[in-house]
Formats: C-alpha cells, sequence, structure tokens
C-alpha cells in the first residue's frame, strides 16, 4: 500500500453514478494547506472546472472531490447548482469553508448527475475520514482505465514525499492540464511557489502526452501540500514532483484507449521549444504513425509525412533531418531489407522511441502517446451505447 | 464511358512498379495548353511535386505522367534524378519540351522506382496516344483506393466540359491541395486565369477534406485546359471547376481508408473563414467523434468537446453555441432518452451531417471526413509488410 503523505486522509466508496464500482473519492487534508491547480482551456469546461478554478484563486485548499463516470459538462444552470452543492455538502462535514474545497469530474458529457443519489452519498460521508491509501484514491478516480495510475517520490534532503494519482484513456491531448491527477505532498511550501513549480512541472510531463489529440472539458492537475514534513528546497521538490508526474504521464500514455504500446518521440536539435513540441506532436499524433507501430510495420517514410506536415516552418530542410527508431537510423541512410527486418523487429517491442534530429538548432523535447488500435475503435464506437 | 474534353488523350498501363495493375498514366493535350496547379505545402515534398511546380511557374503544359504505388518521397538526389528521367522520357515521345512535362507520384515513402521497369515502359510508349477515357486514367492513378473518383460537368453558356479525377484514401489532410486530383477542360482560357480560379476553388472543396490529419508529401491539384471548346464566361468556369472538385472531394472522403460513412461538417455563424474552418475541422477530426459516427452511439458530447478544444477563441461561449445532427437540435435543448434513439437511428445512415452554429458572427464553412473504423487500423498496421 502507498500511504498518502503526511496530513491527508481519505474516503473512496460507490454513490451510485454509473454502476457499482467506486465513484465518489474525498482526499482533505487536516487543515487547509497551500494548493495549486491548472485546468483544461476547453471552451466548453464544465462546472468543476469553474468552481475549482475559482477556489484556487488564493492558493490554499482543504479537500478535494471527484466524481467519476460523469464529467458534469455541457450541462448548463443545473449541472453547476450541482457542482456547489457536492462542494457545499462537503465542506459541511469537514466544517470548512466551502470556498476551500475542489472539485473535479469526468465521464459522459452532456448528462446531468443522479442528483438525489449523490444526496444521498453526501449525507452518509463519515468524519473523520477513515483512510489514507493512495491506491484506492487511484482507483475511485478511473473511468475506462484499465490500471490505476499511481506514483511517488520522495524530496531530496529531508522525510517530506510526494504521492500522486492519475486516471484518463481517452480525450487525452490536454492543453496546459490532463485529465484529473492529484497529487499530494507534506513538504512545506507556499502557494505561491507551489504554483509555479506546478506549471512548469505540468508543461514539462501531462502537456507532452496525446492518446486522441482530443482535449477533454475536464481537465484538472491539482497539487496540495500538507506541510507536515517541514520545508524543503525548492529544486529538490520539483525534481519529486517531476519525477511523479513524469511516471503518471507515461502511466497514462500507456494505458490510452485500446493502446498496446508506448511511444516515445524525442525532437532534438530544434530552433526551439514550440518547434521542437510542434513536430514531436505531429509525429505522435498521427494515426498512420500509431498505425504503423501498432502493426510493427517499418513504414518509416511516415515519420518523414509527419515532420513535413509541419510547413510553418521553413528552416526545416529534408536534406538535414534525421529520423531514428531506438537506435536505428533510418533516414537519410538507406534501409536495405535487412534493415527493414531489424526495424520491425525493434517495433515488436512494447515501447518504441522515436528520435528525430531537426538540425535547426539545439533545443530538445520528449513527447508520450500510444499506438492505434481496432481496441480504440471499438471502445470509442459505443461509449454511451 | 466519361471521354476526356476535346484535345486532349491518354494512356494507362503496368509498368510493373509493385504489382499487375495500372501503375502509369499520361494524358497529353494535343499542344502546349493553359495549366495551373497547386501542390502540398509539406517539407518532405518529393522530387515530383518540386518538378511539377517548377514546371508551372509559366502556367502552361502539354501532359502531364502519374506514377502509383511507388512516391518516390524521400529518395534523395537518386529520386529527383528519376523523376527527370521519367518527364524527358514522355517529352522525347510527344515531341515536346521537358519543362511542359508535370508529373505526380503517389504510394510508399522511402522506396526508389524500380527503374529498370520504368525504362521499359518509357521506350514502349505509343504516339499518338490511344485513348481518351477518363475513366481508366481514374483508375490508373488509384493506389489502394477501393473505387476510382471521376466527376464531370459543363460549362454554362456554352459546350465546354470539365472532367476531373482524383485519387487518396490515406494520409489526407490536404494542405493548399490534394492527393492526386487532374481536371481537364476544353474551355479557353489564360494560364493567369485559370491559376487564379483554381486556387479558389482548391480552397473550397480539396482543402476542406481530412481523411485522417495527415497532410501528404505529395498533394498535387492540376488543371489543364485545351481551348478546344472556344472561351466560356469565367464564372461559368469557376462554377463547373468547382462542381467537378466538390463531387470528387466528397468521392474522396467517403472512400477514405476504412470508411463506412461520410460526415459533413457545417459550422456557421462563426466570426470569420478562420475560425468556421478551424472549428469544423476539429469535428471532422476528433477521433472521439469519428468513432462516435462509426458506431452510431448518440454521443453528442463529442462535437462540444471538439468545439471546446479550439481554446484561441475566447469569443466562441457554450451558452450561444447550438449543435445539431441532421435537422435535430441535441444542445443546448435537454435530449432526452426518445431523442437519444432518434439521434442514433440518424447516425445509422451512410451520410452524417453535423451542423454548429457559434453565434460570433456571420460565416459559414463546410469541410468533409469520414468516420474512423477498425478498418482503417487494419489497413494501416501492415501497409508495406
Amino acid at each position: 500500500m502507498v500511504a498518502l503523505p503526511t496530513g491527508f486522509t481519505s474516503f473512496v466508496t460507490n454513490i451510485g453514478i454509473k454502476d457499482s464500482s467506486d465513484d465518489f473519492t474525498l482526499v482533505a487534508a487536516d487543515d487547509v494547506v497551500s494548493a495549486a491547480g491548472v485546468f483544461t482551456q476547453s471552451r466548453f469546461a464544465g462546472p468543476s472546472v469553474m468552481v475549482s478554478r475559482k477556489h484556487l484563486v488564493d492558493r490554499r485548499a482543504r479537500a478535494v472531490v471527484v466524481i467519476s463516470k460523469n464529467a458534469n459538462v455541457a450541462t448548463g444552470d443545473q449541472g453547476m447548482r450541482n457542482a456547489l452543492e457536492v462542494v457545499k455538502g462537503v465542506a459541511a462535514r469537514l466544517g470548512c469553508d466551502p470556498h476551500d474545497v475542489l472539485i473535479a469530474s469526468t465521464g459522459v458529457i452532456g448528462r446531468q448527475y443522479p442528483i438525489d443519489r449523490v444526496r444521498a452519498g453526501l449525507s452518509a460521508l463519515p468524519f473523520p475520514l477513515p483512510d489514507h491509501d493512495a491506491a484506492a484514491v487511484a482507483r475511485g478516480i478511473m473511468t475506462t482505465d484499465t490500471v490505476p495510475k499511481i506514483a511517488e517520490a520522495t524530496v531530496a534532503g529531508g522525510s517530506a514525499r510526494v504521492v500522486g494519482v492519475a486516471k484518463g484513456v481517452g480525450m487525452i491531448e490536454p492543453n496546459m492540464a490532463t485529465l484529473i491527477t492529484l497529487v499530494f505532498t507534506d513538504a512545506l511550501v507556499d502557494g505561491t511557489t507551489l504554483d509555479a513549480v506546478w506549471r512548469r512541472v505540468i508543461d514539462r510531463t501531462f502537456n507532452c502526452v496525446s492518446v486522441d489529440t482530443d482535449t477533454s472539458t475536464s481537465d484538472t492537475a491539482i497539487v496540495l501540500a500538507s506541510g507536515a514534513a517541514g520545508s524543503v528546497d525548492e529544486g529538490a521538490l520539483e525534481v519529486a514532483l517531476e519525477d511523479v508526474a513524469r511516471s503518471l504521464t507515461k502511466q497514462v500514455a500507456r494505458d490510452g484507449e485500446g493502446a498496446e504500446k508506448l511511444i516515445e518521440v524525442c525532437v532534438d536539435s530544434a530552433r526551439d521549444a514550440e518547434q521542437a513540441k510542434t513536430v514531436a506532436k505531429a509525429i505522435v499524433n498521427s494515426p498512420l504513425v500509431k498505425t504503423a507501430v501498432h502493426g510493427a510495420d517499418p513504414n518509416w517514410g511516415r515519420v518523414a509525412m509527419a515532420v513535413g506536415k509541419c510547413s510553418k516552418y521553413d528552416d526545416i530542410d529534408q536534406e538535414r533531418v534525421v529520423i531514428r527508431f531506438g537506435d536505428q537510423e533510418v533516414y537519410p541512410v538507406a534501409v536495405d531489407e535487412a534493415g527493414l527486418a531489424r526495424l520491425s523487429s525493434y517495433m515488436r517491442g512494447t515501447d518504441v522511441r522515436i528520435h528525430v534530429s531537426l538540425n535547426t538548432g539545439s533545443t530538445a523535447c520528449t513527447v508520450w502517446g500510444c499506438d492505434l488500435t481496432d481496441g480504440y475503435v471499438r471502445i470509442n464506437a459505443d461509449y454511451t451505447t
């Protein structure tokens, strides 16, 4: 069992949102603590995102509640009233201001919560919260995930720990956040510092993953710091947070809907970070690259195609680009039949790394994704029915 | 049989590029005529695109040769020498300047032509060209297409005709052109006018189709005007060209790799054309929308998601957006179970039309795409192997 860091307790249960699996997750700090959050940029952001964004303006929070299997998005005024009712119900049980409660929700879009069942769940909340099992929290926030995502790290130079959970398998190309990730630490850090560190970490991790180019309406990445382990070095905290976030990011990519393989794309020798990330995303998002990886088809020309479609960069010159799979160069070197066989063999592994040197500068970026399978199509062709 | 317009002849044969199907297509005008072309913006554009772009600077051409089943892309200096050898071979047989011969090629990337077989094919070219069957031309340029794409129209006010062919089922999100489309007319029009009209038509048709968001390295859209039918009204010519190009565009979308349904997305009441097209493309390209259409899953929330991910437009307000499938409004109106059943029934058709009103202005755009199926995955997981 991975315990939550000192200063946090939890409660995970089923309140009947969709089926009998856990769908209500509450994690609370012992008191109001430093907090930071990054949220979806979607123009269809749901009430949960709106409420949490507002509640985090002061960089402080007491608790976060997650309802899974229903996104409460595109639900109008009724959806907002329901979100506020959940927040107020949790606050009343914890004895705190509703403004110190954060909320997140994912699942089907365009349906109201079964609010009678939600009310019954709120009225049955225990206090104090009985648990501190992070794995139960990771399971409680799952929707169509096949495995829970959890990661932990210690902050160098002391006893402070960082424990994170994440969920999400589809509708994943986060823009400034991810589906839902919750990270807890007992490090002592003020809210403003935590916010700055968290945004840098998210930009290098969750903002570099894509399962299917679709950006969720519910992306939420929250970190709470209880302070119970005392003060830490800011750089050491950032390293620990990034370790946890990167692990969760790769777990999300590997568990992408229908995914059988993790694809890691590194673009280096780029003009700047924006060029490196744009080209890397073009590769990892290409359905033709994703299907080739799925079938271990040594069709490396599709990577050339994906680089080529970044046509806004007129400094990208096909005569200077180098493409590698793993350690094997495939372009511009001529690949013979034996080379194609070796490439296909490499692509049959569960981890495929594509490495492109643009030779337009000296900046690098790594992004993660997954293969595109008939499983993805099957899962999504009948999600609500 | 659809005949080519007056003033054109053709020859289609197999020269052994990949298998025994037709892979060499030549269409020639009786003399040098007005011509215009639009090509891929890819940074990995192949030698065929480079040569044709250069040969069209004077807006005149005698013939176009298409080699299918091999893209001749990412093939370096040898690839360029091979493309020039094809152009020179054709010019020698027609008795014209090589500069008046255009070339296009699609198929696998990163492989050299089997140049000995290409040379044998060139040396066996008949002259004059024996045919004028546009359907044979449409078949000759196919790669993995399941049906040939052909369309014709007459130019109002006279006898001039427009006949076009196209190919392409995957790696299709043209940027300023499409895979390969060849359009022939016997209208009399100067090259400069033809070029301007052609660019406007392409922007409203082929630049509005997407099968899989992947932009080909070989996109080529060429029009040749023999002049044999005499002068025409420029507006009437544009209408006829657009009729042909739109028909071909929808044929390409409907025959997308693995596709079972045509998706048409109309976004109206947008701020400007760029916003309308960006939102429409976000919807038609969303793998979650495409899979929902495939499964007739009435999960309209995914359209809201796709609109929402166009987060750069802060004037898009979820409280003013209206979403319809066919004639049925699904948002913001509340859809009950009967409404979802009606929506699912509509989505079981072969043509699904999604209509979004942004209410940020008064501009509209229509784009076309197809559903995402396990067939797409199967086709592309083992294309070269």
